[in-house]
């Protein structure tokens, strides 16, 4: 397939996006609309992000299940507005076996119901809980309009499910499951965002409250990048999950759900990517650091594989790039659009000086640094750029975060500037609607409230601070 | 729900079986017939099992990915063998997203035809080659007889796909990934096998040969454990993988697939598990050592959280089983139905003498050893256990194959004894069929040829070896 010329990201966001997906090999459309195929490059930052994330879900004392992908229908609907909620999105399996099926079987889209159908059956007293579980899997949605890794009728994540005995661990769990979640954000793919509350209108199709994570994407539009619900006892009592208490008492369970999808990837290429290509914080780099050689003389290339050797060892993902079939300056390119955070750069000059030249992807700057120690100077490198990479996001966002007092000024920010805009507002879901038919912006997530301000659509008394914004 | 007393294996193994995996909190039923639930503890096992396996493939250079769940029909049907021998497992979405779908698409039984779409269209040159990827997904196949683990209608696995530029080239990987399933096997499962060709009836739909890896299990049958296959061009042929090699002359490319499941976890369970529970080979555990205190003295209790800290530091997966609200014999009891392959019982006893006392699953014996240096000695026994669980695997196969000269002796074994059957015999299907509908046993595979000898059916000359046996 021939590839397409990268265009300016300032120009045609969409269409950097889309060429950069399959110029650095991350993806491709699937043959069914709507679908993707991860590729190995594009699916080593999956595997990135899982083992982040998993490390954290096991020592949170969660363990990892496997329920099944299809699930009845009769079991989804069960609880009134997740039925609704997810009804027009559902792929429907209903021959197996060279037979139509007595009842028809959904994908699974999320697996609230079959796996709370589990705890009903599996918690008893109030020694089963908590019962925490976590499944990395597929889910289907079927989208109309859809976008390599941001929307895609089929994608990865993980789903954590959780019972608890009282409302109180509940939330501490909703609570721990987003500051896992900003951790890896911010840590990791060095993309800062906001937490905070969905609007009721936005939050999950059977959750009391929907934790957020908002990140601004470059293209000026925010992106949902994951989220963390507490379920309340709306699944226990439809799913008739109860347990006996320390008292004899039968009671309902409280209950979470919360994942985080291959959406994170997306967020990655486009939150940090340029118009040469990738540009990958070096946590979440498959490789972060390749060799080339400027000459490859006999010399040199020993210096490199010396160099590599060091690295490898010091537990830097190091490649050493030694092809004859390929030039010098095609090679920088290669890796350029593959967004490795340290190209080293070693010719004869280096060689002589006893010393490398790096350069960063994320600044595009070359740095000269002694061989002596290279190991540990690597590593500060590389650590540098983790920051520095978080610390331009953060600030991005900041930049990107205005005041309106009123509708007025809230229109006009919307006209003038891209991200969010900050308000006093209480929640409520017609005016909410009214704004987004106006301006297509819409809430994002509530970040304080027990507050004093101006509602700035009604101008009557508000205690809430708000996000809007337009959004993916 | 209500466990169940276990039954001894030797009684009725099947029952023995189901009870186990519901005692062990391995796995649970799914809602929809023929699934299942895999609970924590039995996914731990899957993990176990991944991250082994998974550093084989990434080693040999092969990449994970991730293609798309639906497959749309047509493509199953470009390979007539392969429709043929999945169509009557298929599970078929005809509905999505609240319309008809114009074309019905098949939930993945396996994915060769939509691999090898993509494949056509990234494949243009010998530089491609060879491409090499590798997916762990889930699966599904519509099944009548099910059984945890064994058989499902959905399961876990990973399929690794890879297109080359010789016949050479994919033999060489098709042999790679079924000495890689052997290692595993015996290495980390500790359950031996025989490695060898399957007959043309028994092949895999659309593969020229595949290599398959049987287990004798202690019911007697036995179990197709993972299979690889050498696809030749079969399929690059009917999808159109074709490359201009060196010469710039166009070829179709050679291929391969393999592919190991969750039923290797059944093949776990039921190699090793005894009348007490399961019996975990070492590095399959995902706790390897459990510290339990016969008395909780503070001296015994300082005693055990020291010993717990040296043996974790020395990356032995260890629990310490401090719980106040089971007795001794409880905890004894319950780890043993979890298979841990070490139990340390420490008491006032052990305590005065500087000792511990060790209890081997696999043996139910008691080991006593020094308080000194115990990271080492447990470490020890830990191998000696793995080691010990493999040769008694290996010996169980090999005193359970016998030779039949001719039909009427392997009817005779048949009716006596249970496992392997080997024979002088030629491949042929017709022979083949009449043998299974008269005794249930059937070819497992071939584990020699070019040799001379005579036909136990037929009494003509014969070339090649085969073992026959009943199976799963």
């Amino acid at each position: 397939m021939a590839k397409e010329q990268l265009v300016k990201k300032s120009e045609n966001i969409s269409q950097w996006y889309t060429t950069l997906i399959q110029l650095a090999d991350l993806a491709d459309y699937g043959p069914v609309k709507g679908t993707m195929i991860i590729k190995p490059y594009g699916y080593a930052l999956w595997e990135q992000i899982q083992k982040s994330l998993d490390v954290h879900i096991k020592q949170k004392g969660v363990g990892n299940a496997y329920f099944p992908l299809f699930i009845p229908m009769s079991f989804l609907e069960k609880e009134a507005s997740h039925v609704e909620g997810f009804s027009p999105e559902l792929a429907v399996v209903t021959h197996a076996g060279g037979e139509k099926l007595e009842e028809a079987l959904v994908v699974r889209p999320t697996s609230e119901t079959i796996i709370y159908d589990a705890y009903s059956k599996w918690i008893q007293s109030w020694r089963d809980l908590p019962m925490m579980m976590n499944q990395w899997c597929n889910v289907v949605r079927w989208e109309k309009r859809t976008m390599p890794f941001m929307r895609t009728s089929e994608f990865l994540w993980q789903e954590g499910h959780t019972a608890h005995a009282t409302l109180d661990e509940a939330i501490e769990m909703q609570n721990w499951a987003m500051d896992t979640y900003a951790k890896v954000y911010r840590q990791d793919l060095a993309i800062d965002g906001y937490v905070g509350y969905k609007s009721v209108s936005e939050r999950f199709a059977g959750a009391d409250t929907t934790l957020t994570f908002e990140s601004l994407m470059p293209s000026g539009k925010v992106l949902q990048s994951c989220t963390s619900h507490n379920l309340g006892q709306n699944f226990s009592k439809v799913f008739d999950i109860s347990f006996q208490n320390q008292q004899g008492e039968n009671e309902f369970t409280w209950q979470t759900s919360w994942g985080l999808s291959t959406r994170s990837i997306g967020a990655l290429i486009i939150a940090h990517g340029d118009d040469n290509g990738l540009c990958l914080p070096p946590k979440m780099a498959p490789t972060q650091v390749v060799i080339v050689p400027a000459k490859a003389t006999d010399l040199v290339v020993a210096y490199c594989k010396g160099l590599f050797s060091e690295l490898t060892k010091a537990d830097i993902r190091t490649e050493f790039d030694d092809g004859d079939n390929e030039s010098f300056g095609f090679k920088l390119n290669k890796w350029e659009v593959k967004g490795v955070p340290v190209v080293i750069k070693v010719g004869p000059k280096e060689f002589d000086n006893n010393n490398l030249t790096c350069r960063r992807r994320d600044t595009l700057t070359d740095i000269v640094m002694g061989r002596e120690n290279a190991n540990n100077s690597v590593k500060d490198l590389l650590d540098t750029i983790q920051k520095d990479m978080l610390i331009s996001s953060t600030k991005y966002r900041d930049e990107n975060t205005r005041d309106a007092n009123n509708y007025d000024e809230f229109k006009q920010l919307l006209d003038e500037h891209k991200g969010f805009i900050r308000v006093y507002w209480n929640d409520d879901a017609e005016i909410e609607k009214l704004i987004k038919d106006e301006t297509k912006a819409s809430t994002r997530c509530r970040i304080a409230e027990n507050v004093v301000g101006t509602d700035f659509y009604t101008g009557k008394p508000a205690t809430e601070v708000w996000l809007f914004a337009r959004s993916y």
